[in-house]
């Protein structure tokens, strides 16, 4: 049985909106902070940033989707455990589960594509990536 | 036949990230800036904010689920059309098609919640905007 | 006397924070999509986007000052008065003046030096620029 | 001598433009993040939310100046000095030194003023906000 990854969100009074709670459109945007910090943990510091620089690797998404179940509020850290839940040939899916002080807040899934990323072509990931993701998938 | 309610958005420098094209965590944020301009132009000029200020309605998201099919780049205005494909007893279903220059860039799905503001708690919509909304859905 | 230009700002919920006002650090960001607007005016559609992309030209900001005077709502459109207040050999300032409902909410100053966009090397701006800006050069 | 404040921030690939920087605009809400973030420090974990809603107290912005000195990427921490530099009868100034990797990337200043929330009216201080800033006040 593996860790789970967990990125830490510290939610501000600028995240939320005159519901007093973080404004949905700020919850995409952390769930994709989430899943940078998950490639920084896994790569040894890089995230898109330097994949896309240093090695000419894309991974734009495709697909997203989220489920809303509890309010966001700055009263305590967001706590987004972030997994891959299917490694395709050229497509990899990440879930995630935001909690914030036990409760879930938000679940998704997100899928991303590899791509050469100056041509913006659908590739395979190198054989170091998939070495390093493969072990770690899970389902559920 | 109905008019499409289109919502244009200038996408700027300012929303793309170093690929070129607008990070992906923008494109929710400007899915739901096409929601709330629907909202003001259904309701003449009130929007979430007026919603929730002057009639203590809310319309909080319970889901989104969008599938990005091309880049959206400051090229062209995109243009987001923008109608209610679902209305159930207490929540609202939006379905999005943007495009740019005829391409399709993203669409997607987006379900509300009409809740009593101040108490978040769930509600039937009032029967002035029931009346407003119901003419205007449809499947796809 | 010169019309002026004025950017148009949608401000909308998710602009607001709990203050039920536009947050803070929004609105730089819409003063910096005001000046993009200026440029796009002037340059027959192109921004920082096209200068940067087509045109090899960035022009970094080296300063910003701004007052807020009243804040910014949703209750009306936020209208952006922009123009070039100096040119020096290799900068500019933008001044800017930004109104709701008559109101004015804030004013700054903004600075930009203009560079080879690739080298990211100080530079003077190209004649046509220099043609297009000088005459709508005013201090106040 | 008292031991700075400083507010580690993570710059991400969604926080740079196509230049491959940090875009201007998010560098005022980077700021924002470390004042937020210093008042949570003093005050026993409550910022700005917090402040709002539990205490009634509001620090509205009246003036931000920002001069920027070196780009802001992923490649490092954003590490942000913060300290208040001046305490009126009903106001307050932060000054910040943003630094990546030792070098100075920008610094500025950014007057508050305390209000009561609800009446967005000019008050004082409370005595024990005083107390608690008023030995961490320095010019420089």
């Amino acid at each position: 049985m593996l860790d789970p990854f967990i990125h830490e969100i510290r939610v501000t009074w600028g995240d939320c909106d005159p519901a007093r709670i973080a404004y949905t459109a700020r919850l995409p945007w952390f769930a994709l902070d989430a899943i940078n910090a998950w490639w920084e943990a896994h790569l040894g510091g890089d995230g898109w940033y330097q994949l896309e620089l240093d090695r000419n690797i894309g991974t734009p998404f495709v697909h997203l989707s989220m489920d809303f179940r509890a309010p966001v509020t700055p009263r305590h850290r967001l706590m987004c455990e972030v997994w891959p839940s299917r490694l395709g040939e050229t497509s990899i899916t990440f879930s995630m589960l935001a909690r914030q002080d036990g409760t879930v807040c938000f679940e998704g899934t997100f899928t991303c594509v590899f791509v050469i990323a100056d041509q913006f072509k659908s590739q395979r990931p190198p054989a170091d990536l998939r070495e390093i993701i493969a072990p770690l998938v899970r389902s559920v």
